[in-house]
């Protein structure tokens, strides 16, 4: 059967593998505040807002406590959690967060040594908070990094939820490629594309498919502005374009499963592309191919990132260079470790990458395929399937 | 013609506005690293990621800067500022954020007064980075509220996006309605109304119509899960559920313009309310008119609230109780003050609420209208103009 959300027992491998970290860093407690973090250790999805939420985990007892408002509390209790304690608005009479630090003295844990992925509740949203340093007298360390590394290396229900989100991302690509066609709105073909995927998804995942995302169409394929010159622009905004003959497309799609998800990106030209279409979407292709070949266990991120700016460098291309080669990806739409000069990171089987070199001339338009790609024990397997040669996605004029 | 984005005037009556604040404050230099609080003072709509951005405003020199890594360029060079200054990557070779600090040292900022909305760039999808006042010798004071008090009070321009989004909001909502039928699946109903909608949209607002956030369709009216029993769980996510005769439907709707959003839900059932359903929807209707009386200049935030709950309470509907009256919006899904029983904000004409008291029954359902309404000088124009009324609200089953 298709897997379509993380088991009881990832979430029991994961306390345990949280729990050995934290006696690695002589850590009592663990406080999370970041939406990611609170699903890795709870797989409590939610809607962040101006009401603080927060998780904490207690390494001697083995046990996890969800604090959040009362609006949350039946959708709390769904969670891999033992225990939900709510508070009943912000700002409410008494500061939400005192009452957070009145869980961690009931589990005596706040003279203790607590780690925390932020100094109190991140906000946003006119969310205004003590830091939680100020809330306790134990000492409160910087511990993001713990569950973000534990995020590097997938587990395989993560790896089977990527692979099908994968092969959601491609379908909805594959019709947002047919019904692409001068005259045609960017808007429209997206949502077109869009919709049908996701009908179909749906009733091929069956009755107990569910968004952990809020607001998310369960698979996509868009257009977020790069179209024609403004191609060029690597992280343009939708607009309301009409598609003309010439056009240069570099498309994003993506699907999600329990919570993952996955990045299909191409570049496409709408009718017979002319010489410097081909020669830049051909760069682009073998730079590609190259981080494709680069990547593999052992080698550090930096390399791959390293042998595609020395291609670019060798093809005198950086003037058109704006990015590095890739991200991770998983549960967040980018994580580190990140395929940059800057990041040693030695890479191993089950990281996730997102395989992304990209080329931008000005006046003339961009050039970014993205694939989604994941490290095995001797190299890589591209987990999306989708045609990367220009001849497969040259669309009809 | 329709205001379809905030002119650049606007951008400088928000220059001044800051500036005299931040002369009442004695500071020199204002840092901003949320996308929302850069947004206000430069116009620059971003899709955030591990590369840290982030604006300067010089209140001596009455000058901008935008902070972004290359790839934002010719997108930032765009906006309402006088400098853009780009670092490569991150985490690249040498942290992006000693380029921010270096540029504050060569508008001599570095030993003054600054303030900032954090100190630091956020961060999130694996950013990691020092603190602004680790970078920087002079003091750093905490000023998030400056902006954000700022935006309290909407301007002329603001209320006419706000009211324009509420236009096609409502579209989005009566085909929600019209295309919901028992047997069809909310996720199909969801796509083909915000799809309709915001094709209806883009012809209306012409080809300048851009989308000012990342990934957002024009107009969206959608189910979040909220439908039958589970229209009990306030912040539920969408699910694949087929409508079946006599389910309770939470719906919510809402477009974008210039960045501005408002907000419209309804209760509506599909077939005849049965006793409790209609019992639950009139105490529901009742509260919510009772905080639209309540709401008006001079009163504060809290004094709606507590009419809310006042009565809530008299009708014996505490256990049902989850959550405050409503909060402010505008370019913010969610924005400061909140109508909340600890909020003693006072109420000034120019502010935008959501009126949104929730009843929330479980095992029956839930019961939420929620309506974006300005305060004006003396009471309130509730901007989303779509029906109330039960009868209104029933859907053929």
């Amino acid at each position: 059967m298709t897997r379509i959300c993380l088991s009881k027992q990832e979430f029991k491998r994961r306390r345990d593998a949280i729990r050995e970290q934290m006696g690695q860093r002589r850590l009592d407690g663990l406080c999370l505040f970041s939406p990611t973090q609170v699903f890795f250790l709870t797989g409590f999805a939610f809607i962040a807002t101006e009401r603080p939420i927060g998780a904490i985990y207690d390494a001697d007892r083995d046990e996890s406590t969800l604090f959040v408002p009362l609006l949350e509390i039946e959708h709390a209790q769904e969670a891999h959690v033992d225990a939900v304690r709510t508070y009943s608005e912000y700002p409410g009479t008494g500061h939400p967060m005192r009452g957070f630090a009145g869980i961690l003295a009931g589990l005596d844990l706040d003279e203790r040594r607590l780690g925390a992925d932020s100094d109190g509740y991140g906000g946003g949203f006119g969310y205004e908070g003590p830091q939680l340093s100020e809330l306790v007298s134990g000492e409160v360390s910087a511990a993001r990094d713990l569950i973000e590394q534990l995020m590097w290396i997938k587990s395989e229900e993560e790896i089977a939820l990527i692979r099908e989100s994968c092969r959601w991302g491609d379908l909805a690509h594959r019709l947002l490629q047919r019904y692409t066609a001068p005259g045609r709105v960017e808007t429209d073909v997206s949502f077109r594309a869009s919709h049908e995927a996701s009908m179909e998804m749906i009733a091929a995942l069956g009755p107990d498919y569910r968004s952990m995302r809020f607001g998310a169409f369960p698979a996509t394929a868009e257009y977020q502005g790069q179209i024609g010159v403004r191609s060029a622009v690597p992280h343009s905004l939708t607009a309301n374009h009409v598609f003309r003959e010439g056009d240069i497309l570099v498309t994003g799609a993506a699907s999600e499963v329990g919570g993952y998800l996955s990045e299909l990106e191409r570049t496409m030209i709408l009718g017979r592309p002319n010489d410097a279409q081909r020669r830049y979407f051909n760069h682009m292709l073998e730079i590609q191919e190259l981080a494709f070949r680069t990547l593999r266990p052992g080698a550090r991120c930096c390399d791959v990132d390293r042998a595609v700016l020395d291609a670019t460098e060798h093809r005198e291309l950086m003037p058109y260079w704006r990015h590095h080669t890739g991200h991770s990806l998983g549960y967040g739409m980018h994580e580190s470790p990140f395929l940059d000069i800057g990041d040693q990171t030695v890479i191993e089987p089950g990281m996730v990458f997102s395989i992304e070199p990209g080329i931008y001339v000005p006046g003339l338009g961009g050039f970014r395929h993205s694939d989604t790609v994941l490290v095995t024990q001797d190299g890589i397997d591209v987990l999306t399937s989708y045609p990367r040669d220009l001849e497969s996605l040259t669309l009809p004029a």
